[in-house]
């Protein structure tokens, strides 16, 4: 077994397994995929309940299992100090762990009416009054970011945050979500990521064996 | 204004508060208390959603404000260094961060089917499957940490785990939870603890202004 490896599930469907995959990425690190195959219960529960789980994303480094987003960051962060996952100032530290923290316990209506899916499209997707109220405290979140520290990423240089945003980006591709040119165009520049293209283009040549992803709250 | 401030909100009712509370008491940090009403409609919104917000528990330090449970406990942890809220070794620390991350985004049904109230008790409180498997779950956790650093807290020595699980622990006892003897022990340990004991005295003595707790979803 190599001594790094991520566990991941779909990627196409699976958005913590996206955030794992891209913290690791941007850390530096280098890593093995294990990928979960879609149909074992324990990968699909994990889609269905729209949460992360024990098993995906979960990083092993030198013997060590982490399986919890936010915890892999912070060790990412610890173990990796120079790919600078967390701001290097105390108050924008704090900032940043907030608004990831909130999207780790967060945006469940967001979660379960626009899932990510990355292989569809639907334009003028109708996105009814809860999901809506999550995508405006994100994009407040992100004006905010953008405001303070001037970009181009929510902390300026690339931090856990955008990874831990960034399948809320393609979730406003896949939906359509109208927003505002320089909301839009963070987006973008997220999509527009190498790490990003290659998980998508990973993401559209899966097969898909999801009959149905009814969530099942 | 006071130099350190943590707004909570209902002390009977709302977990994340005292999660936030006792990890500021477990850090040293001298805080002052700002309480919000229960029928302020974001208070609210937090106890009915069942998730923390940007507004409960918030750590307002120094000028920086904090607003997401895990991001207070490692800012606390930075700024209490002494107070060791998380464990030294690495390892540790990366075991301690991931169940401190399962418990921020997960278990919603036992969340929902057993929300805190401390000054309730139902005896013989029947739990349904799914919050049972969070149950199960949680008693992996607990006996995995106890049998692995030795007790008498989950990392040895009292870390932000035990905070971050507390509220369960009082669910346990609400809900008369059966348990085996070390797991109960465990629980007892937590119960009493000043923090916790003051925490509940302050709940017990608090006006009951809500209605109904109807969860929804």
């Amino acid at each position: 077994m190599a001594n790094t490896t991520l566990t991941i599930s779909s990627k196409n469907y699976s958005s913590w397994s996206l955030r794992g995959w891209l913290l690791t990425r941007f850390s530096g690190l280098p890593f093995e995929e294990i990928v979960m195959p879609i149909d074992d219960p324990a990968a699909r529960a994990e889609l269905l309940l729209l949460s992360p789980s024990i098993l995906v994303p979960c990083l092993f480094h030198d013997g060590i299992k982490i399986w919890d987003t936010l915890a892999i960051a912070e060790y990412l962060n610890e173990v990796r100090p120079k790919a600078a996952l967390l701001p290097e100032d105390i108050r924008a530290r704090a900032h940043c762990r907030s608004i990831c923290g909130e999207m780790h316990s967060g945006f469940a209506s967001l979660r379960s009416a626009l899932p990510m899916n990355l292989k569809a499209h639907f334009p003028d997707f109708k996105v009814w009054a809860r999901a809506q109220s999550d995508i405006d405290r994100i994009v407040t979140i992100w004006n905010e970011c953008l405001e303070q520290y001037g970009g181009p990423f929510l902390f300026g240089e690339r931090t856990a945050a955008d990874a831990m945003y960034a399948p809320v980006v393609t979730r406003f591709v896949t939906y359509d979500v109208k927003l505002e040119p320089h909301i839009a165009e963070y987006g973008q520049r997220i999509m527009a990521l190498p790490d990003m293209q290659q998980w998508i283009t990973d993401a559209q040549q899966e097969a898909d064996e999801i009959d149905e992803l009814d969530v099942e709250f």
